[in-house]
């Protein structure tokens, strides 16, 4: 049986080689293309340079807190260091540290390669969509292919090297440190330049968004990459190593059958990458064809080929269970379907966003006030959708002993999860396209380029509707099985000390129910501070702008000797996010630690669970209502209801401003920072589990 | 022992005819002040027809409801008439009726006598704040009064005839059910007519807000009435209502001491009303004192004398435990915390609100923002408050032997809401100098008689933020409690089926954990179909002013002969609110149905939990924004931030505009749509106990 899990070490190590292989493959044909006009080139550059310079400042500030958390899982983790033998506490900040590292890694890349492929999408163009596309999709799939990649390697590789899966968690801890900077302090940052380029540029001096007199457009066109690319894609590494992470930790805990288990998590993680690959490979339009059509249709052939692929292991693998298939297969379906659903609230082409364009007549208000309703109800698909799968994936797998029903529900994390690789690759895909679009328009390319471009950014902003309701999903199903591995950790504690295992978080014990009320207001208080974050920020940047504008001689008057000093906007954005950043998420790791030293772990149990319920309503409800008052913005502005300039705009123009931190700051940060208290809970299970004042 | 608990209720029948006879008392006083300005008689007399117009309407159509209901009651519960005794069918559907019809009773003697106080408190306020001020407050009293002697009666009456707690669900099911037309239809029916009118006569005519021309501002003046006196009560005599039957289906549970325990509830119940009696006859401002003061202290004064008399109770009857007195105490107190920690969020005075009305000078979108944010914040101390009451009930009670805990949080909530009868009172003093402030201007009388009767309504203000917290806290402990309840009742039929008893709801069972997150969605999806149920009826009542404007001669112009057809803009508003509450409470209905015939009574456990977590979230998060941007746009009316007219006054009337529908729609029918589920849920125990598709 070991030998039959060193098999999968081996493969997953293989395929990982194979994703970086082909990425680099992809990197090299990306750098090839053509790119000559002399505009874009320069515009190009001073993003590249830009991204560049958030790069180093975010993981400067990185690596100095890596490096404390470091220490202190050195000296506590898994128990105190004088308690325990050191070789653990090592392992597991040695883990911790290849956690945030491989996300940088697979972070750094991929905006490099995004910054390489925009400009030359935008030339592309010129010979038509077919090439365009192709560019934009493949410098996206390069992210892809690294973060499922570097998630299924570091897995592999921590599990083999330790072959404890309490070690895994620090590991899957690292991931999620650093998803939080990049996720949420890159929502921080993108905002803030976005709101201070608007601030600055349109409402004081009235000059075009794009204007490059303004210091701080080039950090705005940063944060479209850093959010985006860098930011979904570490929160998207972070939900796949957690998948697996706490499926593995259930699979541990199995009596009989454990290394079947844990084979089958691998199995599924490198079929899910293989799968992923080949969708990738296959990516087309026709010379005339719909981008928005490839890209989902890529999407169904990579779900179809995994069920396949995964259907012929269960067959030819002894000791695989076709009840665990079906868990995994019901989470994959049921990603699809609510990211569908999510589409028919945010898409311009369906009722809800024209309806909410049509309440602009009446005023800014009732923008607001519909957009907020139909982002209340919007959650409601989904939050059924998880319900549905975990329920379903926990039926499925009851029949096949204790434990066997929890272990399901993270297998059907783990399926939602396996075409991450194209997930990330769609999404990545929307920035790049975005990028190409503007500088399309700065390099002069010519109406019928710009139109192309044009298709080729609104197919990006439908498919990431469908992208993000996914991944908020994906979280939910992940933390789920985080609460059955919490629970994993808080037992094997116990019954190493002789206590009695807990069996369950029961909602009339009182120490539970306290959690689940202080737990359900976390993500609600998170989600304000990253929001008053971002004012907070966008007024610093607004300081400098205007220092420049008066130091700098000759900049407002457009001297081409004058050049605005944009590194200076870049490190305001930088550091800005990340210092507002820092208080939101040790707010929620220390209420996770207060919860549960008043009360225990069935608080933390109960607290991790109403964490859960209101962060998926609230990141749901933030990132649809925001999505759909983007949306009813641009469908404003095609003409619709008085079209551009008219009440209807002015109010629809609000609506997306309100929505713009909604979607791209707190919302999607939400997953992470419950995925972060998840781990922070595992983490702790020892002390919880020892010692409280009321539990 | 049962001769005890006669005691009780011949004592509970006692007090309450001493509410009746005082509330009697102060009606007649306040008929007999003086009113001889002809242009506020007339304008009262306006008002005052109005709101019988509403009544009338919506009591014709809740007997048609209520009907139905009763009848289905009669056939199917507690068990199918073929199946139980006809008894016990048609007491609870008797019980049923009366609990809606002492409701209603309440509300409109509330509104009568509001409807009588505002004029004359407006005149009183000619020789000086002193009479005035004991007016208003005397006619909101006899509301407060009403409120907590008829759920006292009523629940003693019921009992005493029928002596089974179940038969009380129904009682408190039709208190429910009220309360849901009152609330939620009057949340919907007031701002129908606020925003018609300002949308009609602000923005197309031009003309002032109590413009007598158009033919909404009757059904404008009408709604806070409806809102805040009767919908308010209805609200209280639910949550008061819901209270006592909980804590008494569970006392009836508990193996030893029942009938001491049913006995404790009366006898809270009581005292709280006894306590509100005198705090409400010692209730005086000095000749310059403040209102707001004044408000606070007969709070403080009826909190003291409680808690003294309960002390005085348990210590001279045999078998009331000081435990439970504790736990009663403990929710008294965090009552009176949440209520001041909600004031910070709101009171202009405070630093929050000061911030907001800040963030509108960079537009209304910071507005907004700014609300969001703090609105989600403020849930915070609230959330934590109700949990460590909870916490801390159990805890106290616990000692006392199996079940005990529970009824401890049940006699916590019955503790916080024993004044409720003052909370009415203060609550309901609010719309009736609101509307004397209005009949002062229009009855000319005079400038220090405004400003005394600003220094009245200013001061409603900041108590009505208070007694919104408190009555959100009260509902959110009783659904607490309630949970109990339905596990009682499950329980109940469970062993009489000779089935095992559930012991609780584990969130690790995935039936569980499906109804949490089902649950979770409905209030969001609830408050979302009201939300956009006033947008949908304001635009009838839109099209209903047009239709008068060019079809009534000299409307327009203001032709004196020309009278506007304020009835017909009423029925718009009662028959639309109406129309649009039903579809938001049969959803949550058949949602809970649907989850326990798929998942059953564990499944229907967690849904309520999900429920209440999620809708108190939202509803502290709605009623505090709301409130919030209400208070930031008068503080920048005061003068600040560039006062009335400016760029940052017109974010701030953005931000009250989206407020409304938040803080007197939304935000406070949650309440009643977790009371409502939690009750359908307790009376269809039975269905869910014996049959479900995976339960």
């Amino acid at each position: 049986m070991e030998q039959h899990l060193s098999l999968f070490y081996g493969l997953s190590i293989l395929i990982a080689a194979i994703a970086f292989a082909f990425a680099a493959y992809l990197y090299v044909w990306v750098k090839r293309q053509p790119l000559e006009n002399q505009k874009i080139i320069e515009v190009a550059g001073l993003i590249r340079n830009g991204a560049n310079t958030f790069m180093s400042r975010e993981y400067k500030i990185l690596a100095v807190f890596a490096g404390v958390i470091a220490v202190l899982i050195l000296l506590f983790l898994p128990s105190p260091i004088w308690k325990s033998d050191i070789f653990s506490n090592i392992g597991m900040a040695v883990s911790y540290i290849a956690g945030t590292v491989l996300s940088a890694i697979a972070g750094k890349v991929g905006i490099l390669v995004a910054s390489l492929s925009n400009g030359r999408s935008a030339e592309a163009a010129k010979k038509g969509i077919k090439p365009a596309f192709l560019i934009g999709f493949r410098g996206g799939a390069v992210m892809g292919l690294l973060v499922v990649g570097c998630s299924v390697l570091g897995v592999a590789a921590v599990l083999w090297i330790v072959g404890d899966a309490s070690i895994l968690l620090g590991f899957s801890f690292g991931a999620s440190s650093l998803a939080l900077f990049a996720k949420a302090g890159g929502g921080i940052f993108t905002k803030t330049a976005d709101v201070a380029a608007d601030l600055t540029g349109k409402v004081e001096l009235g000059i075009a968004e794009d204007d490059p007199r303004n210091p701080a457009v080039i950090a705005d066109n940063v944060g479209d990459n850093v959010g985006d690319v860098a930011g979904m894609g570490a929160d998207l590494f972070d939900s796949n190593v957690a998948a697996m992470t706490s499926a593995i930790v259930i699979a541990q805990s199995l009596a009989g059958g454990a290394y079947n288990n844990v084979s089958m998590v691998f199995c599924y993680g490198i079929l899910g990458l293989l799968a992923s690959i080949i969708g990738i490979a296959t990516a087309r339009i026709g010379k005339n064809g719909s981008p928005t059509n490839a890209l989902n249709s890529s999407t169904y052939v990579t779900t179809g080929i995994f069920m396949v692929l995964t259907a012929l292991a269960t067959y030819f693998f002894p000791g695989f269970s076709w009840r665990i298939w079906g868990a995994a297969t019901v989470g994959l379906l049921v990603g699809v379907i609510i990211g569908i659903t999510t589409d028919y609230f945010t898409d311009d082409s369906k009722p809800i966003v024209k309806k909410c364009a049509n309440a602009s007549k009446s005023g800014p208000a009732f923008t607001i006030l519909s957009g907020v309703s139909y982002g209340f109800i919007s959650s409601m698909p989904a939050m059924v959708g998880i319900a549905i799968s975990a329920l379903a994936a926990y039926k499925i797998c009851e029949p096949m002993g204790p434990g066997y029903a929890i272990f399901g529900i993270s297998m059907a994390a783990v399926g939602m999860l396996s075409i991450v690789g194209m997930i990330i690759s769609n999404d990545a895909y929307g920035p790049i396209v975005d990028n190409a679009r503007g500088l399309a328009e700065m390099g002069d390319l010519g109406e019928e380029t710009i139109r192309i471009a044009d298709e080729l950014d609104s197919a990006g902003n439908t498919v990431k509707a469908v992208t993000k309701g996914f991944s908020i999903s994906a979280a939910g199903l992940t933390v789920i099985s985080l609460l059955g591995a919490f629970m994993s950790e808080v037992n094997a504690h116990l019954i190493a000390s002789g206590a009695e295992p807990i069996t369950g978080f029961d909602i009339m014990d009182p120490t539970v129910f306290f959690g689940i009320l202080i737990g359900a207001s976390i993500p609600a208080v998170f989600s304000a501070m990253l929001i008053l974050g971002v004012d907070k920020n966008a007024q610093r940047m607004v300081a400098e702008i205007h220092r420049q504008f008066k130091e700098i001689v000759g900049l407002r008057e457009g001297d081409p000797s004058a050049k605005p000093e944009y590194d200076k906007c870049i490190d305001i954005a930088t550091t800005g996010s990340l210092r507002e950043l820092i208080p939101a998420g040790l707010m929620s790791i220390l209420a996770t630690i207060a919860v549960g030293i008043i009360g225990g772990a069935k608080a933390v149990g109960g607290f991790l669970l109403g964490n859960i319920v209101s962060g998926l309503l609230l990141a749901l409800f933030m990132s649809n209502a925001g999505g759909l008052w983007d949306n009813s913005k641009k469908y404003v502005e095609a003409g619709n209801e008085g079209g551009k300039g008219s009440e209807a705009h002015k109010a629809a123009v609000i609506g997306d401003t309100v929505g713009d931190p909604f979607k791209d700051t707190a919302g999607p940060s939400i997953n992470t920072q419950i995925t972060v208290v998840s781990l922070v809970a595992s983490l702790l299970s020892a002390v919880f589990a020892a010692f409280s004042i009321f539990g």
